[in-house]
C-alpha cells in the first residue's frame, strides 16, 4: 500500500445499491458541501457504511464534546429509493481532507475505485465558490464533464463557470479521475466569501440538488447547523490564534528538535 | 519499508511486562511532557529497551555534552511493578517528532505495533496546552477515548478539555490510532505558555499521573532539570539566531546549489 | 509504480517514426515554450497520440469553455516528415509540470523511457530566460548537452549562455536525464521578463527552431493565441486574487480541518 | 528502489583501497568543506571512481563553461597512500545535497552503504561554522562519535562545540549513520560568516584535516579557486533575482499551472 493512500475501513457488507449516484463534500470553502451533505445525512436519514483514513490528513486527532477524542476521517453514506425517481446515494462527507497534492490525488482515487464497486454512474461534487462578500441571494455556479451535463445544468437555472481557473482539491480530482475512466460527473459550487459557514450558500445548492435529482428536502435546520459549527470553529481558532501568538513571541518552534 | 518508517533497534530482547500502560511524552509545547516522563525515568530507574530512528526526523544530529554527537532519535523505556498496584510501565521519550504528515502517522503507527507486542491495555499522553502567560498553579486539562476514562480524569480532578480543536502530534496520534483497534487512551495537557521549558506545568501533570497510576515520586529535581535544558536550548537558539541573521544579511541558501 | 511516477495513456499504437527529435514545451517562464509549441502543433497538424498524467502534479481540475472540466495532464503529439529533410518529431506539452522534485525527475525519466522506445535520437527543450523588462526584439540563448551542439547552435546566431546558473524544471530535466544516456540535447531560451504570455519571444525561438531543423512555419496567428490565453490567466488570476484576499481577511485555512 | 534514493554509477570497478578514511565535503555554509575537498582533489590528484544522482536532488541542471550542461550530482574520488602514512582516502563532493530531510537520510545511508564495500574505518566530514562577521584567522572547531576522537582533536588544537545545537545535513548525518553501525567519525567546522565562499575557512580545516592524516598540502590556489567560485556563484545570484523581482512584480506563478 502507498504511504498516501487511503486507508477503507467497511462497517457494513453487502449493501446492494441501485446504480447509485455518488455526492462528494468534503470541507472546502465556507464549508458550503459539507453543510450541504451533513444536512441531507441527519434530514433523509443515510446510514454510513465506511470510514477512510490515511497517513496524508493532518496528524492530530479532534477534540468533541465531552473531551472525546475522535480522528481525522472520511466518511461513506448511503440512502435507498431517494426521492420521486427512488434513486440511491453514496455520499463522501468529513472532516479533512489530503494535506498534499500526491494525498489528494492517490485518496480520491481509492475512495473513486472503492465506490465504482457500487455501481456508481455519475459523480456530483458540492462547494464554495469564492466571491468579494456576502450577498443576499448566492447563486449557484455548475461545472460539468460533458455538454448533456452542462444542458441539464442550465435547465435547473444553474449558472455555469467557464474558462476561470480551477476546482481544487476533491471537489475538482473526482470529476478529473471520474472523466479518464467514462464516469459523468457535476460540480456544484454556492457562491461564498468563504470566510464564514455560510448556511444561505449551502441551502443555496442544495435546493438545486434536489431540483436535479428530484427529492424534497426540508433545510429549517440548516442554520441551526451552521450556527453550531461556527462556535465550535471560533474556539477551534481562538485557541490556534493563542498557540501562533505565543510561537511568535518565543521560540517554541525550537523546542521541537532539542531534547 | 516505506521511506517515512520507524527504525526500531532492540536493546533488550525477552522481556516480560504485565499488562503494561503505555506513556508517550515527545518533545512538544513547553518540553511539558518530555520534562514529566524524563524525570519519571530518572526518579523511578526504567530501563532503555529499544531506540526509534526515522529518514522522517530532522535531518541532522546534536552536539551533546563535550563535542561528542547523538543521533535524532526516539526511546523506549519499561519500568515493572510500579506504585501500590504494581503496574507496569513503557515509556516513549526522545529529542524529537517527525517533520512530515505522513511521517508522524507512519511512526507513531509503527510503534504503536511494536509496544502492542508487549500486550499494552491502555495509552496515556501528556503534552502542554497553550494559555497566554504564565500561571502559579498550571491547570491540567485531559481528554479521552472513551467516557469511562472521562470520569476517572473528573475523579482526579483534572479539567475536561471539550469542542475546542485538536491534539497535534504523536499525543494525538497514538490515542487516534489506539481508538480505532480498541485501545483506550488519555491525554493530559499541562496549561503553559508554552515558549519556555515548563517545569511548574511538567510537576502539574507528574501529580496527577501518579494520582491516577497511584505511586509516589519525588519532583524535588524536576526544576533542576528544567534549568539545563532552557541553558542547553539558550545556547542552541542563539547559534540558530546568528544562521538566520547571516542568511537574511547575504544568499547563503544559493551556495547550497551551485558548485 | 512509484507515487510520483507519469501515468502514460497511449491514444495511438503503433505509429512508425523515423529516428524522431524529441521537442519538449510545457509551461514556464511566459510560456514562451509552451506557445511556440502549441503554434507548431496547429500550423504543422501534428497528431496527439498519449496523454499523461501523475499525483504530482497540481490535485485540481481546470474549466474550460462552456463549463466543462479538463484534467491536468501532459500531451504528446507526432509529426512526419516535417520540412526540407523530412524529419519526423515528437512534441510534448501540457497544462502543467510536477509539484514536488521527486515528481519533477520521475515524470521526466518516465517520458523519456516512452519515448526512447520510438527512436529519439536528439532533445529539444524550449523556455523563457528571465530579463528585467521587456525587448523590442528578444534574443535567444542557447545551452547544449556537448560541444558539437554548441558549434550549431552558434552557426544559426543563438548565443550561448555560460557559467550563469541553472534551467529548473522539464526544460533541465530532459536534457540531464539525456546526458547520463549519451542522448545530445540542445535548450532554446527566449528573452522575456516572464510575467505575461510571451508572443514575441515565442516567435523568437521557432524562427531558431525552424532553421536548426530546416523547416517554415508561418507565425501571424502566434500573437492571436497569446491573447487568448492572455485573457484566460486574467481571468483566473482574477479569481485567486480574491480567494487570497478572502483567506487573508477570515480565516478560511481553519475550516480544512475541522467538520 | 525508493523514490528519495541514491543512483550510484560507477565509473571504475575493482579499486582496491586499503582501509580507506571516508571523507564528505558538500555544499554548505560558505562553502567551507567544498572548498577544501575540491582543493585536495586537484592538488594530491585524486580520481573520481563514482557519480551519484537522486530525485531528491533541485530539479534542474547546470550551465557550465561554453553553454555546456552538467547535472546535479554528488562524485566520489579517491586517493591512494596519502602523506606519511601512505593511508587511502575516499572524498565525497559535489555540487548539491538532498532538498528533503527524506531524501537527506536516504542518500547518505545509500553511499554510506556503498562506501562500507570499500572497508571504510573512520568518517571525517567538513563543513563551515556561522559566526557573525568575517575574523581574520577563523577557528576550526571539532566534533566526533566518542571520547577517543575527541581527544585526537584537542591534540591538534581543534576546539570542540558543545552543547550547541546540531550538525544540519550530510555533514551531520553520516556521522549519526556511523554511530549507529559503529564506525568511528568526526566533524571539523571552520568558522564562517557563511555568506561569501570563505577561502581562508577551507584553508584553516585544510591544515587542521592535512595536520591529523599527516600529509602535506599546498593552499597557494585556494584564493584563486575561491574567487572563481565566487564570480560563478554572483552571475547566478543576479540570475535568480532577476526572476524574483519579476515573479513578485507580476503572476509569473500562475503561468505554471494554467495552459
Amino acid at each position: 500500500m502507498s504511504v498516501n493512500a487511503a486507508e477503507i475501513k467497511i462497517l457494513e457488507e453487502e449493501i446492494e445499491l441501485d446504480n447509485p449516484i455518488f455526492i462528494e463534500a468534503l470541507p472546502g470553502l465556507g464549508h458550503v458541501g459539507k453543510l450541504a451533505a451533513d444536512h441531507m445525512i441527519d434530514e433523509l436519514g443515510a446510514t454510513k457504511f465506511a470510514e477512510i483514513y490515511s497517513p496524508s490528513f493532518p496528524p492530530q486527532v479532534l477534540i468533541k464534546e465531552e473531551g472525546i477524542i475522535g480522528n481525522m476521517l472520511n466518511e461513506l453514506y448511503y440512502l435507498k429509493d431517494v426521492g420521486e425517481d427512488k434513486i440511491d446515494l453514496i455520499i463522501l462527507v468529513g472532516n479533512t481532507q489530503a494535506l498534499s497534492p500526491e494525498g489528494q490525488y492517490l485518496i480520491c482515487k481509492d475512495i473513486l475505485d472503492f465506490v465504482k464497486g457500487y455501481g456508481i454512474t455519475r459523480i456530483f461534487t458540492m462547494g464554495g465558490m469564492a466571491i468579494p462578500q456576502p450577498v443576499e441571494n448566492p447563486n449557484v455556479y455548475g461545472a460539468a464533464t460533458d455538454e448533456a451535463n452542462i444542458e441539464i445544468l442550465k435547465g435547473a437555472d444553474i449558472k455555469i463557470r467557464s474558462n476561470d481557473g480551477g476546482i481544487v482539491g476533491a471537489s475538482g480530482l473526482f470529476l478529473g479521475l471520474g472523466l479518464r475512466q467514462g464516469i459523468q460527473g457535476v460540480c456544484l459550487m454556492g457562491e461564498t466569501p468563504g470566510y464564514f459557514i455560510d448556511a444561505e450558500s449551502a441551502e443555496a445548492i442544495l435546493k438545486k440538488l434536489s431540483l436535479l435529482l428530484n427529492f424534497e428536502i426540508n433545510t429549517d435546520k440548516l442554520d441551526e447547523r451552521a450556527e453550531e459549527t461556527r462556535q465550535m470553529i471560533a474556539k477551534a481558532q481562538k485557541m490556534e490564534q493563542d498557540l501562533i501568538n505565543k510561537n511568535n513571541a518565543g521560540n517554541a518552534d525550537d523546542l521541537r528538535y532539542i531534547g
